[in-house]
């Protein structure tokens, strides 16, 4: 299982989350993958865990990011790691792009975005 | 082994490594590492390939990307897929920033680094 070598934006599918918020899918494979995820202002990414190791890089807007027990305010340039089943999510304060990255690939986001 | 839970840009060290390209490390632990390369114009991440799946997103910038017998254009927004052992590399066209994903992580990286 893996995705096409190159994603181009404006050619790739925004698939709407609701709430605000609304992703597209990037590269991936079976151990890894990218997805672009674009928030509104207020929008809630909802406290959660999950097994897959996670990489975040803020491509654009404030974040306020709670990772565990520590809560900051990340914005364009800054990035977080979120440990395999370690409680995470963030509020958008100003509207912006979260790049988010999961090992081993996130196999429920490619169900929901068939 | 695993980085900082948060990421903040301007606390993290830039590893010159010549040749108009400087990195960052940004979140990792033994199965995945987010890297943060910038490049000047003219800049040539030249074709090499490794074991890791690397998932890569174009932050900024234009950059002629080559994958296996495939080479495209790539600008800010768009994203590429480099499976394990499959050439790729970039050249600059436009100075940019390109976040690279790769797992596992890349031990190389941080024995330069350190």
């Amino acid at each position: 299982m893996q995705n096409n070598l190159f994603q181009i934006e404006t050619e790739t599918n925004w698939e709407d989350l609701g709430d605000g918020i609304k992703r597209q899918i990037y590269g991936y494979n079976d151990t890894v993958m990218m997805v672009k995820v674009k928030f509104e202002a207020g929008a809630v990414g909802t406290l959660h865990q999950h097994h897959h190791s996670q990489v975040t890089y803020v491509e654009t807007g404030v974040f306020e990011t709670t990772i565990d027990d520590q809560t900051k305010t990340l914005k364009k340039g800054d990035g977080f790691y979120a440990p395999p089943h370690k409680i995470h999510g963030v509020v958008c304060k100003e509207p912006g792009v979260l790049i988010d990255v999961f090992t081993p690939h996130r196999e429920d986001f490619l169900k929901t975005n068939s």
